[in-house]
């Protein structure tokens, strides 16, 4: 195995990190990775938002729930959808300026952002440093939108706390490979196949710790019950839904 | 420089393979860091769909608008957003199966399924091997649905052609970093700002050669007039919308 493969194959979670600052070296470095990744005909629809000011910081810590880690650590980075840097240099170049705003559009930058982060990822890995992706960012887009001051055409999509790992955790138990692939076809999981595929993880010591801590009877009941309710999706849907109503990136086109 | 930002500054697309098939010892290392990755609260939201049979790849052309990559790779990877193996998990363990099928959740799953690819792509490029991915996965999404079979809650959102390389194309000319960078919050781009991050590309060889083929003035013409135009992209969208819905991800919740 290659340290490549090693580097991504050990990768797990930090939340927690010491007071050093990530200098600008590795800083630069962790951004090159990312602006270095595939993007939809090289357009390159993203934009990355570096927080590295406590204030700023403490603005947006109610919208990631307060979890420690988007105060604590030293470096933030919110990537974000951006249709809106080409729409203004089809604009300033006289071309049409409406063709980007729409769903398909979107579905091109917010890959493109994801590519990106994921590169910063496995950059800051390979410098040794820990990072942790706040899912947050979609829950609360409004606010991250008026925060980050993010005009029409750019949604958050992706956000990472990196810093100096203050905590050195078990490697997270995953499903096996075998549990995600298909060959050439989706093949249906029946009951045997999900008892066998999630044996280790509804077995594993963790999942003992969560059903005692959340007086649960099994791990889908512990997500659907605690962690991530339908009531809670289904209103984060409608905040998600309107930030990508008023960016203009839900439209279809004027025959819909 | 470390090996692995050597690896991910120095990626280009590549389009042209030889006739080697991916072996299985490689698939196995990319399918592996494919399933490292971060992903929303360990849930797995993604399934990769191999292809090595020709016979789909044909079957799969036309909606990849007949990219000679797309069948002359020996190896695409199909990367979806799946909803639909953490529902029937729920169901047999008595939870509730409904709370994932929404915008919200789906964003969750679109974002382990395109970190996934990112890391598949590095480890591919780790072992040697080229890779492009085809945008054209989500235009055609609803002819990807019914031929790979994917049911309700899986929706393809990323693809990758992997092969050993027939060609060593030159570097693709970026933005300069600076250009998707923001410091605490978004900046605007005025005139002389696009005039200045775009000069580079806009003066390139690379883009003078795109002018002449496609008798346009300038590069922001090229994409809005040939290659993607709002016309287009209009329809793609409606295709899109009707896939996200018949999928059951672009539920808002009950009260809207």
């Amino acid at each position: 195995m290659n340290d490549i493969l090693k580097v991504i194959g050990s990768h797990v979670s930090i939340r927690r990190y010491t007071a050093e600052p990530v200098d600008d070296a590795d800083l630069n470095r962790i951004l090159e990775a990312a602006c270095s990744g595939s993007t939809m005909g090289n357009m390159q629809l993203f934009s990355i938002i570096v927080t590295t000011d406590k204030s700023m910081m403490r603005r947006m810590a109610p919208a990631h729930f307060n979890q420690p880690m988007a105060t604590e650590a030293p470096l933030i980075l919110t990537f974000c959808a951006d249709l809106h840097r080409f729409n203004r240099f089809c604009g300033f170049r006289g071309a049409e300026t409406g063709a980007y705003s729409n769903l398909q559009a979107y579905h091109w930058a917010f890959t493109d952002a994801v590519i990106a982060a994921q590169n910063a990822c496995t950059a800051a890995e390979s410098l040794g440093l820990g990072l942790c992706w706040l899912g947050t960012v979609t829950f609360n887009a409004d606010q991250f939108v008026d925060i980050l001051r993010l005009p029409e055409n750019v949604v958050p999509v992706a956000c990472i706390a990196i810093g100096h790992p203050a905590e050195h955790p078990e490697h997270t138990l995953k499903l096996p490979a075998e549990a995600v692939v298909h060959h050439e076809t989706y093949r249906e999981y029946e009951k045997d196949d999900i008892d066998r595929l999630y044996f280790e993880q509804e077995h594993s010591a963790q999942t003992q710790a969560l059903l005692e801590e959340n007086h649960k009877d099994n791990l889908a009941q512990v997500f659907t019950q605690c962690r991530y309710t339908k009531k809670d999706n289904e209103h984060f849907s409608q905040v998600l839904a309107k930030v990508l109503k008023n960016q203009k990136f839900l439209q279809i086109g004027t025959d819909s």
